[in-house]
């Protein structure tokens, strides 16, 4: 297949920003309302020791503290795209595998660096679940979403940690586990699984896009070599009081009340959507992510349409193993939803309209 | 001469943090009493915006009017650190040279992309004035800062220009220049000389050390080398906000205002210093930077005399050509300046005391 055929580069945030601002925003997968004031007041308090160098150290003891691990296993990045490319660059790998459809950076960054990057395209026919035997088993490295953006599956954690070999690298990105209630098929934390490396953001649960703030789970001397790659003082001061903020105590509390309400908000979304099977359209379910792929027919004149309409979703064309018959919706509260449903009975029809 | 015999990774936070919060810091090359509460304000007025991913545009254009440059010759960094590493790795390099004294991060970085680095060693008997011929000819890299950190020469702009050369890249250092009266030594702006590369930083003057935020300014093609190097979204939102107050006409005055004062401030300082002379205490003169550097037979035991009587300097021996008989002193107000040269009496004449 013809792997230069989509734009690795493309992200959601292209689909609001310019002209886009007046949209209703289903594109990008972070959380409504956020960051919370809580968390704000505690960013804008770090200002006032801006003068000084950052001191990463509470934070990433913090971080350890909350998944139970010594803190030589974490470190802290600009975002999980500082992580995707002190991957690329710092690990000494020869074949690289990524499963699609999944988030394209980290393709993208192992291209940067130099690497030729083998596909394991999951198919819709078997709803994207993981099938471990399709992995190469000469793959040195590999990388899996979980769950999974664009498609919502998630995997189960056994299935993911069979994938871990002697040798390999296991590079597991669970950017949006916490909005799975329970985090219930989380690898962060795990010990026993050989060569795991656990991405872990800040950014969607919290609102922290503009922030730059994420960080990476490892076994020590992955850390340390990650860590020997990345700039000197690689994350803010504001980014790291954010990170000690968003582990402690209220903020998972608060992440897991937020888990269950976005469950149930995805409820409401597919129920609406079911509506439109009479149209072709079609949900990628179980959907456990903050955001559904969905596959509908016309899915390009439909996209423009609802952006005519006021409303901003993610085409899925971009993302390897997708065409332009998908598209990606974030789960938005009822009311977002309920407009939204109405936007795309308009767009859907638009001989009715 | 060992060129390992420095530890290229220590710098000066290291110098006043853990217990030494205590102390007053004259080793770390931030303006006091920054970042000023206009500034402040300004930062923390974007983080309202911190759900969306960080958008560069203004902030790069920003940076591009200051220096009357078109967009194309800008890269905001995360920091000056990230744009050592940036340099180090996305260049076709064969033989870079560092000019020593100097910040250690440059070759640091460069060693880090396997890089062989060669010095150029300047002298203290010349004054640690370049002597453009002791570069060697078939360098293609060639780093130096203006003013030089640790030495605070400043070098003219035209040997630091003749340096360059049809297939060199010439990267000047110049994060200390907005310290400079008049900035009357600065290739900034300046597009006729070929393969430079200026780095500016905003930490300094603003007190921004832990946002990490400055840029590059170069050619075209050379900016998109560096950029294809970053991660995604490498600049957070409060740094762009940061970046893009900073080059405002009423920063700019600011800046200028404080250039002067720094320089009464260095002059006090200076004089103060002269006292020392019987003890041994030379100055590197002319002194142009926002700190001195200073040879003090026994320097070592007197920075340690220092720290017990609450005085924080910056040990020289870390700097390639520099040894245990250096120290570099920040300039601070008069009343800290005053201060220091009260301790310095003693911890200089431990006896007496």
């Amino acid at each position: 297949m013809p792997t230069e055929a989509h734009d690795l580069r493309h992200h959601g945030d292209a689909e609001v920003r310019d002209d886009g601002s007046a949209l209703v925003d289903l594109a990008v997968n972070v959380r409504a309302d956020t960051p919370p004031a809580w968390l704000r007041e505690r960013i804008a308090g770090s200002l006032g020791s801006l003068a000084a160098y950052p001191d990463g150290r509470a934070a990433r003891a913090a971080v350890a503290a909350r998944h139970g691990l010594p803190t030589e296993r974490v470190l802290l990045t600009a975002g999980a795209a500082e992580a995707f490319v002190l991957l690329a660059r710092a690990l000494k790998v020869r074949r690289p595998v990524v499963v699609h459809p999944q988030f394209t950076e980290p393709e993208a960054a192992l291209r940067d660096a130099g690497h030729t990057v083998d596909r394991v395209l999951l198919r819709a026919e078997d709803g994207f679940r993981l099938d471990p035997a399709a992995v190469p088993e000469d793959a040195d490295l590999v990388v899996i979403g979980n769950p999974t953006n664009p498609t919502s599956v998630l995997h189960p954690a056994a299935a993911v940690a069979e994938l871990a070999r002697p040798g390999r690298t296991l590079v597991v990105d669970e950017a949006f586990m916490d909005a799975v209630p329970g985090e219930r098929e989380a690898l962060a934390g795990r010990t026993d699984v050989p060569g795991l490396v656990v991405l872990r953001s800040l950014t969607k649960t919290w609102g922290l896009a503009g922030l730059r703030i994420g960080y990476v789970l490892a076994a020590p001397e992955t850390v340390a070599d990650l860590e020997r790659a990345q700039p000197l003082w690689p994350v803010s001061t504001p980014a790291l009081a954010a990170a000690e903020a968003c582990v402690s105590s209220r903020a998972l509390a608060e992440a897991a009340h937020a888990a269950h309400r976005i469950a149930a908000d995805r409820a409401h979304l597919v129920a609406g959507l079911a509506e439109f099977a009479r149209a072709g359209l079609r949900v990628v379910e179980p959907a456990e992510g903050p955001f559904v792929l969905v596959r509908l027919p016309g899915a390009a004149a439909v996209r423009r349409r609802l952006r005519d309409l006021g409303y901003a979703v993610r085409r899925g064309d971009t993302f390897p193993g997708l065409d332009e018959e998908w598209l990606r919706l974030a789960v938005r509260d009822r009311a977002t939803v309920n407009g939204f449903l109405r936007a795309l009975e308009r767009a859907a029809n638009p001989a009715a309209g």
